[in-house]
C-alpha cells in the first residue's frame, strides 16, 4: 500500500486521484496541497484526505507520505522535485517534466542523485489501445517501423496559467506534443536516437504569446519518422489518434471521439446533464472509462508495482527529459525554420544505428519492388536489374 | 480484502481470475476447485493459490474462504450453490444462472432462505460503455426508451460441454441470450414487467441438437421491446453490439469488433503470436482492454464493495432468475411459434404499469405529428385534428 | 433516348427527374402531371418540360411520351398503371407498388396482359454497396446465406398522406418495410419462396393509426431468414443498414449515417445552410452523392437500357407483387401474433427446396463442430460421434 | 456528345473509359490509341471503338475526333499536348500536368495560345464527398480554414514507368502529392498565393531512386497550412483521407478504407474472385461504386459541360501548373532542408493577402480566449487584458 501526498487539486489531480482511488486500490492519498486554502479542503473533503495543506513542503515532509504526486502547473515542477530529493521521498510527475530541456535535466539528475524513485507520468504510453498496439509492434505483426504519428487536438486547456507562456513554458507543443512524441518515440524504439526535428508553429486563433498550432516530424538515427500534430484551435472536443506504418502493416488508434460509442439526443429529455463536450446535443462520442481508456490505471499500477518492487517503470524522468529535448528543438525549428539537432547531454540508447537495407532478391539479377494480383487475375511483378537497374514488369502467372 | 474460492479452471475462471487480481486489487483467490488435478494445479500455479482440491465442498468449506466464485458448466450450478448455502459462504455466480426458471428459482429461493450475499456475474451490464450510455438513459437524455437491442455473436464456444444440450441447458439462447436480455432489460427498466416473449430459432449449420441461432422479441409491460440476436454461426470474430431507441435519442454501443483500433499485418513480420480471432492477418480489430471493456473490473469491485458494505449488488441472483424465466419463454415459443407469457411465480418490480400516453398538442385543436424543416428551407408541420382524425400539412414560416 | 412523362412532382419526383436528368443522361422529362396547377408548373420550370398538366391521363397519353414514371402516393398507382396499360406506355412505379397483395396482383396482371414494360422503382437494391455485396453473396464470399437483415428507420416522412393509413395502406412497415425486404429477399435469393411472416408493430409515438415501428421475421423455404426493423420514430436522421450472415462469412452495409463523412460545426459560420438532418449544429454525417448512393442512378439506367435492349428490368411489378404479399402476412401476424403465410397466388421460383444439410466429416466416425486455436496456441476440435452423437474435445497439435 | 479520342490503354485509360460511357452518357470513344498494338486492338474491341492506332498523331487528327483525353504516362504529356495544340483538338490531361513546374508552363502556354478548351483531370476534387465537403467549406460551416491535410498512401503503382524516376519524373510525391496539393490548396482558397513549402521524403523500403514516403506542408499567404501525406510503402490497401480544420468546425473525408462497407470472408465459399486488394480473406472493406466515388463521373460530366457551353472547368492546365510548381518545391525542400519559396511565374489569384485578425472582444477590455462548461456546471472564461496582456479565469455563472 501507498501512501501519497497529492501535490495539486485541480483538474488533473482530481483525474489521477480518481484513479489511484478506483478499482478497490490499495492506495490511499493522504495528504493534499493546494495553493489555495479553499480548494485543500474541498480535495480533502472529496477524497478523505486527514492531512491539507498550503504548504507544498509540508505534504511532501509529511512522516506517513511515501509516494509524492506532482500534479501542479509546469513552472512549479522543478521546485516540487528539489523538495522530494530534499526528503528522499519516491516522486511521480505530471507531464512536461519541464519547461524545457535544461530545466529536465536538472530535475532528473536531483533524483538520480538523491536516489529516489522517479516516475514520469505519460498516461497515453498506458493507454489500454496503446499498449495493446505497442506489444503487436513488438512482436513485429508491423515489420519495421516506417512512421508513427500522434496527433492530439482540442478546443484548449481550462486553467489561467496554461495560456501565459511564462508560466506553461509553451503552448500546445508543450502541454499536448509531449504525449504525441513520447507515444511515437516508444512506437519507433526508445533506444533509438532521435536525430533532428523540422516544426512549424503558429498562432492562428487564440490571442495569446505561444503557439496554438503546430505540426512537427522527428527524425530517427535509423531513417524512421515520429510525427506530431497539435492544437488548441481544434473544434468537435479532443482528437486523439495515432497511426503507425511498418514494411509489413498498420495500425490506427482512436482513443476518444471514434471509440465505438455513439449517442443521439435531441436534449428534450427531462433533468439532462451536459457531457463535457462541446455541445450536449445531437451526435455525442463518449468515451467508457475515461480514467482507463486514457492510461492513468495501467500507469499507476505499474508505477506503484515498481516502486514496492524496486524496478523502474516504464517512464522515467529520463524519458522526460528526452521528451523536452525534443521539444525543444521543435521550438527552434519553428523560428529558425530549419531542421533542428536535439540535444542530448545525456543519451542511454543505442548508438550508431543505421538505415536497415530493406532489397528484396527477385532472383540472382533483380530485387523486387512490387508484386500484385493485377485485376484481371494475373500475378505481376515489378523489378528491377541489379546492374543496370532498369525497372521491368513481368506477368508470371 | 476478499479471500475467494474459484470454482472452475477453465476459460471463464482465468477471466474472473486475471479480473479479480488486476490492478492492484486487495483480493486475492486462496484456493482453486477443478474437476481434474492437473488443471487445478495449473491454475494454483499459475495464479498463486495455496490451496487447490478436486473436491467442490473443499474449496468453499476451506476456512480462509470467504466468497465462492462460480465459474463452472451450467449444470453445476446448482449443486455449487447449495454447498454455498450449507456453508454460508458469499457467492457469485456466472450467467446464465440455472439451466432454465425452476432451476433459477430453487437457487435463487436457497441463497436467500440461507441469508447469504448472492450476486450474479452479469458482466456486460457493467462494460464502461454500458454503464455510460445507462447513466445517459437514467438522465432522460433518450426520452422514454421504446425499443432496445442487444446482439451476441460469435463462431462458437470453447468447450465441449457447451454444444451439449443436456450439460448446457440450451445453446446459443441460453449462451448468449443471457447477456442481451438483462442488457435490454436494464435499459427498459429493470422494475417493467416482461409480459411475453416471441422467438425464432434455428439449428442452422452445426450438427448439434441444440439452436445455434436465434432472434427474439420481449414485450414489457409498458409497451417497450427488447429484441435479442444471437449466434454461433457468425464468422468474423465475436459481433457485441447494443443498440437503444427512445423518443428523443439513439444509443450505439460497439463493444468489441470495432472500437476505434484496426490493425492491418500481413503476417511477414517475425516472431508474430497469433491473436483470438478467426484470423491474424490482414484487418484485424483488437480490444485495447479486453477484461475492463467487457466489465470485469467494474462488476468483481462493485460485487466485493457491497459484500464489504452489505449492500446488494446491481445483479442478484433474482435477476439471473429473472433471464431464465424470459429465456424458458423464448425456448417455448421457437417451439409452439407463439408469442409466450413470461412465467414469473416471483416479480418484485412495479405492477399494472400501462403505455405512456404520447400525445404533443400542437394547438387546441390539433395533435403534432411530425415538425420539421424542409429541403428549400420552409418550417412544416403534420399536424391531425383532435375530433376529425383529419391529417393535414401546415407550412408555419 | 426516353421521352418520359413524370407522374407526380413532389419529394420523390424530383428525386427521380435529378437522377434521370443528370450525369449527362440522354434522357428527358418532357412532362409533368401534378395534382396541384401550381406544383405542376412549378416542377416544370425547374426541369424544363415542355408539357404540364393536372390531368393525369393527359400526360400519360402525350404522344411524345414513351415511358412515365408514377412518382405519387399509395393510392394512386393503381388507376395510373390501368392508364399507361390503356395507352401501352412502357411504366415503372415507385415503391410500394401496391397498398396490399390484391391491389399489386391486379396490376401486374394488368401490365402484363397489355405486354408493356414494367419496372419497379426499388432503389435500395441498386445502390452501388448493395450491388457490391450482392456481387460477392453470389459468387459465394460468404457461403450459405442464413439470415439477412436490413433496418429502415427516420423521424418520418414529408407528406401528409403518408400518416393516413387510407392513403397509404399502412405505416412504417408498407412505407419502409418494402426496401427491407426487397433487399433481405434479394441477398437470400429471389427464387426461394418466401414461407411465413412473424411481426411485431405498434403506435408506439406518433398520434396515428397505422404502426410507427415494426419489426419482422421472413421465413424461406431453404431455411434462411429475413429480418427487417423500420421505424418512423427513429431520432438522429436516417438509419439505413444492412447486415448479411452466411457460413463463410459477413456483410455490413451503411448507406447513410455512418459512411466516411464526419462534420462538425458550431454554427457559427456566415451564410451556413442548413442540412436535411434533424439538426444542423455539432457532429453530422452528410453522404456524399445521395442520388447515386441511394441507387437511383443505377435502376435508371438499368430501366431504361431494358426498354431499349427489349430485356426484362431486375425488378419488375411481380417484385413488387411478392413484396406486397410479405407486407400482408406481416400486417395479419401483427394482429393475430402468429407466424402468418405468405399467400402467393402466382409464384415464379423453385418449388420443394429444402434445408440444405451442412454436415461436416471430421473423420470415419465423427462430424466436426469447430475448430480453433487456443489462447495458448493449440489447435483443437470439438466433434461429434455420429452414432453415439457423444460430443468430445480432441487438441490436435 | 462528345467524340473522343482516347490516349492511352492502362489502367487510367479503362478508368476514364468506364466513367466517360457509363451512366448512359451521351459521349463515345471513337479513336483509341496505345503504344503497343495489342493493347490498342484490346481497348477497342472492349469499349467497341471503330479506330486504333498505334500512331498518337493519328489519334489525335481523326476527323470526328473533338475532344482528346491524355491517359499517358508523365513524359509524353507535353508532347501529347503539343499535338492538341496543332490540331486545334479539345484536351483533357491525367494528373501531374507535367514532370516538373517548367513542363507544366509549356504546356499551359501552348493550350492558352492554341485557344483550345484545356481540362486537368484532378478526379478528387470531384469526388461526391469533397463536393459536399466543398460546399460546407465554402458556405461557412467551418468557419476560416486553419489547416487542411490530405493523405494517400497505398502499396505501389502498378506499371513499371512509375518506378523510373526519369519517366515518371519523381515518386510518390508527384504521383499522389498532386492530388493532396489540389484537395487542400481548393480547401483553403484556389485563389490564395502558396508561398512556401517544408518536405521530407525518403527511399524507405523500395529499391528505387525516387521517394517511396513524403510529408508536406504548404504555406499559404493567409497562413493557413496544407499538409500532404503520401507514401508507396503503406500496407493494407489504399488509403484515402481529407481533414480540414476550420475556426467554426472539421471536417473528415475517408474516401476509401472506410465506407460505410465491411466484409469478412473465410475463402472457402465457392467461385469466389479475389478483390483488387492486398488480401482477398478477412476483413475487407469494399467501396461500392469506385468510379463515382473517386469522382470521375463528376468530373467528366463537368469537364464535357464545359466544352459544350464554352465555359471553364473548376481544374485547367493552369491548376496543373500551380500543382506542379508546389511539387518542385517540395523537391527541392527534400533536398536543402529549407521552406523552399514556390515560384510561380504566373499567378491569377489574389495577391498580398494578410492574416486575418482573430480577436475576439469579451468586454472592453478584455480579449476572450475560451469560454466553457466546467465539468461541475459552471460557466467559465479565460481572458486577457488589452493592455497588460495579464490571463485570468472567471467564472460567470
Amino acid at each position: 500500500m501507498r501512501r501519497i501526498a497529492m501535490l495539486g487539486s485541480g483538474f488533473i489531480g482530481r483525474f489521477y486521484a480518481d484513479s489511484i482511488e478506483g478499482q478497490r486500490s490499495k492506495d490511499k492519498i493522504i495528504s493534499i496541497y493546494a495553493r489555495k486554502e479553499e480548494n485543500a479542503k474541498k480535495f480533502a473533503a472529496d477524497y478523505k484526505c486527514d492531512h491539507w495543506t498550503t504548504n507544498m513542503e509540508e505534504a511532501i515532509a509529511h512522516p506517513d507520505v511515501d509516494v509524492v504526486c506532482i500534479a501542479l502547473p509546469n513552472y512549479v515542477h522543478a521546485d516540487a522535485v528539489m523538495l522530494c530529493c530534499k526528503h528522499k521521498k519516491a516522486v511521480v510527475t505530471t507531464k512536461p517534466l519541464g519547461r524545457n530541456g535544461a530545466e529536465a535535466l536538472q530535475m532528473m539528475k536531483a533524483v538520480e542523485e538523491a536516489g529516489i524513485f522517479n516516475g514520469y507520468l505519460e498516461d497515453l504510453v498506458y493507454a489500454p489501445k496503446f499498449l495493446k498496439a505497442y506489444e503487436s509492434v513488438k512482436n513485429g505483426a508491423l515489420g519495421r517501423i516506417l512512421w508513427a504519428k500522434s496527433r492530439e487536438t482540442h478546443p484548449g486547456p481550462h486553467s489561467d496559467w496554461f495560456w501565459n507562456i511564462e508560466l506553461a513554458g509553451g503552448g500546445c507543443i508543450l502541454d499536448l506534443g509531449c504525449h504525441c512524441i513520447e507515444i511515437t518515440r516508444t512506437f519507433i524504439g526508445k533506444d533509438i536516437r532521435p536525430v533532428e526535428v523540422m516544426c512549424w508553429a503558429d498562432t492562428q486563433v487564440k490571442p495569446i504569446d505561444a503557439e496554438d498550432h503546430a505540426i512537427g516530424l522527428i527524425k530517427y538515427e535509423n531513417g524512421a519518422i515520429g510525427q506530431f500534430e497539435v492544437s488548441w484551435a481544434f473544434r468537435g472536443g479532443m482528437d486523439l489518434r495515432d497511426e503507425v506504418m511498418g514494411t509489413e502493416g498498420t495500425i490506427w488508434i482512436n482513443n476518444f471521439l471514434r471509440t465505438g460509442m455513439d449517442m443521439f439526443t435531441t436534449g428534450k429529455g427531462a433533468d439532462y446533464v451536459a457531457e463535457k463536450a462541446e455541445s450536449n446535443t445531437g451526435w455525442l462520442f463518449p468515451v467508457g472509462d475515461e480514467v482507463n481508456d486514457l492510461g492513468y490505471n495501467h500507469m499507476f499500477t505499474e508505477m506503484f508495482n515498481c516502486i514496492e518492487n524496486g524496478t523502474d517503470p516504464r517512464e522515467t524522468f529520463y524519458d522526460g527529459y528526452v521528451v523536452n529535448a525534443i521539444i525543444d528543438a521543435a521550438y527552434k525549428s519553428a523560428k529558425t525554420k530549419l531542421w533542428e539537432p536535439v540535444q542530448l547531454e545525456v543519451w542511454r540508447g543505442k548508438e550508431g544505428v543505421t538505415k536497415q537495407s530493406t532489397l528484396v532478391d527477385y532472383d540472382v539479377d533483380h530485387y523486387l519492388i512490387k508484386e500484385e494480383v493485377t485485376h484481371y487475375g494475373a500475378k505481376k511483378v515489378v523489378i528491377k536489374h541489379k546492374q543496370t537497374g532498369k525497372i521491368v514488369e513481368r506477368i508470371i502467372e
